[in-house]
């Protein structure tokens, strides 16, 4: 490793549960040459984008914006921002990501109340109404979309229970931004984190956030100005915690993003670029044409693994539409499947974690990378590979019964 | 707003201390498709990009690598992943980014104490050494390169001294970094921090940082993998308080850039490409070959400066020499000159914060940003301009100054 060579990189079909593939426009849309973050082209980029995250979260909340940096940034960037030492969180667990929401309240000081189900599970809403009021926590905080099982929560009456009942519920909905719907104000969540390499097609590195006039609240009476920039307006007497984070802090970030433009960070100049492409092109597509897609998609890949004679783990009516889980059947090696579909076909799926991991493939199908030749190469090679190693199938019938779904569909198929 | 177009930026010449232009090779860089965070082509860029950073650092240390996120993203990891409540600290501040190594620590529990000294001057290390010896802090962090107020800190000193009383000696070298020395090895520094919009010519959203195993013994103790991948022979005791942050936990973030691989975050693919191509590009031209281009142009600048009339405001032996200060003259409305610079000629300049907001310009000659037709550009715009706003200079004698010092230069100039 003595001489570096610029970067040349195979081409792959990622069928993951993200990162996806990035729309060609996005990619482009990144060599633009960049601009300072006070340039008034470049805080009318970023006023740009909240309008059109604002859309693609259905809200008409005033904070939508980027944190800078990945998924879970924008997870911890509302946690810690939100939450206090002692402050009491329920937090459904239904897969990793679950543990991944008390892992962060946890190591904010949080008092956690936890609910568990099975991995392949997810909840009655109305088994988390009624711990929510045993518990009487100041948040709930749940998963959307679990891509570790490829199960979706239902939210639109846990939403509204809280509300009624005053608890904050603060959702993670990185796997299902831009692919299924979100709606922020109807199901009336007080936070929600998007992600941007999953549905949206964009790069990993960004996490869209939104929230409410009653998460901004709490963190208004929590604000803390820096030394260094802070003028005397700003000195008041924090009475409550201050956030622990500064890189998180979103009272920082509201002065950063909103008219007073208070330097804070240096916006990821490239990365917004790539954000604002990517949801430019969510709209420009359409909310409900975009997520119908996503389901035609879904659909075929379905009926083609189940032609093929094998199982879904996920064939459930909470099924993540964008998440597809096929039991590896017995006797075959998992593993040595992904790695032969990646050095003969250059094609990408997903293992999984935990209890799961060494049981099931995940196949994601999201933004980009859910399109028509993508879904029939992947059925394609997974026929191949499985015949090499030894697995007795429905040789032939896969392909079949994909095009059939795209035949049928009333879609124009991208 | 609503209709949304693709992104058409104009063109700037951006002459501030960060962010700066990016090398077109870099923006070309991020434009390449994506690959998996666990694609073996993917890990072989990763391992790339660290045994680059240990040359860009300067250093054999085990551990270099990015944070996904702004250079203050690299600090906040550093800071947090080190710190326990009530521990010790020692902060001399000289400009903005002193605070904010203070506005870190302070939010991580720590126990501060600080020194100041004025903004535009810096410390005599002995100074520093004997409050060492009297605070017997843990951590000693300081800014090599404070841009608010284009000073250097000499470290050489100060770096053994600590070693010695064992205390722990971090730095923030984000705008030094790939414009001038920073020899971690040989001053001794335990962790130093890089930033990518600086003289890297990377886009923001991306933080090198690089640490030895003093460092590593702390994080290794508090170590904890999160729950949802954890396996059994992670559960250990632990004794030490926790790493705050799960994000910015380094002791996950070694075993997701080592040779274990354990999932934490989804690894930002393009500032990685565009990090990567970055300090390919920084070595290939080579370090002291890039800090001598640093040089001539920063001389360039300052003479061209100089002969116009102009006084600086750093004009010391502790100059930074990728950023030139220049002290607003009696009677000139700073932040209208530098609108009509942008306005007329499309260059960008920065003002300064605190103390010195409305006191001073500041040029910074960074990286891409810093080579021959930039100077000479912004030196013959700056004089348009101030003669427009009805200042007294020595016209035509800049550029003169300037064309005299590459001129004279054995240089080949780029």
């Amino acid at each position: 490793m003595n001489t570096f060579h610029e970067i040349n990189t195979p081409l792959r079909t990622i069928m993951t549960p993200g990162p996806v593939e990035v729309d060609p426009r996005v990619l482009r849309a990144m060599s633009t040459p960049i601009l300072g973050q006070f340039d008034p082209a470049f805080t009318q980029m970023m006023n740009e984008t909240m309008e059109m995250l604002r859309r693609v979260f259905q809200t008409k909340n005033k904070w939508a914006f980027p944190i800078d940096g990945t998924s879970r940034a924008g997870i911890e960037a509302v946690l810690c921002s939100v939450l206090e030492q002692g402050d009491r969180v329920l937090i459904p667990i239904y897969g990793r990501f679950g543990h991944l929401l008390t892992e962060i309240a946890e190591r904010n000081g949080a008092d956690i109340h936890i609910m568990e189900c099975e991995w392949g599970e997810v909840f009655d809403q109305e088994e988390i109404i009624s711990e929510i009021k045993r518990v009487k926590p100041k948040v709930v905080a749940i998963v959307h979309g679990e891509t570790s099982t490829g199960c979706i929560q239902p939210l639109d009456k846990i939403g509204p229970a809280c509300r009624e009942l005053d608890v904050l519920c603060i959702v993670d909905a990185v796997a299902t931004i831009g692919g299924t719907e979100v709606k922020v104000d109807e199901w009336q969540l007080d936070a929600v984190i998007g992600g941007t390499q999953k549905c949206l097609s964009v790069p990993s590195g960004m996490a869209p956030i939104t929230y409410n006039e009653r998460i901004e609240q709490i963190i208004t009476v929590r604000k803390k100005v820096e030394k260094g920039i802070a003028t005397e307006h700003d000195f008041l007497d924090v009475k409550q915690q201050p956030i622990r984070s500064n890189y998180f802090d979103l009272s920082q970030l509201q002065d950063y993003w909103g008219p007073r433009r208070l330097n804070h960070h240096t916006e990821a100049t490239s990365m917004l670029y790539a954000l604002r492409e990517g949801i430019r092109i969510v709209l420009q597509e359409g909310l409900k044409e975009r997520f119908e897609r996503h389901r035609l998609h879904e659909k075929a890949l379905v009926e083609g693994i189940k032609a093929m004679g094998l199982e879904l783990f996920n064939d459930v009516p909470w099924k993540l539409p964008m998440v597809t889980c096929i039991n590896i059947p017995v006797g075959i090696d998992g593993d040595s499947v992904r790695t032969m579909l990646l050095q003969q076909f250059g094609i990408e799926i997903a293992s999984s974690f935990g209890p799961l991991h060494g049981k099931i493939w995940r196949i994601g199908s999201m933004g980009y990378s859910c399109r028509k030749e993508n879904i029939l190469f992947v059925l394609a090679a997974l026929e191949a590979v499985l015949i090499r190693h030894g697995a007795s199938l429905q040789v032939g019938k896969g392909l079949q019964a994909a095009l059939t779904v795209y035949e049928v569909s009333h879609l124009v198929v991208k």
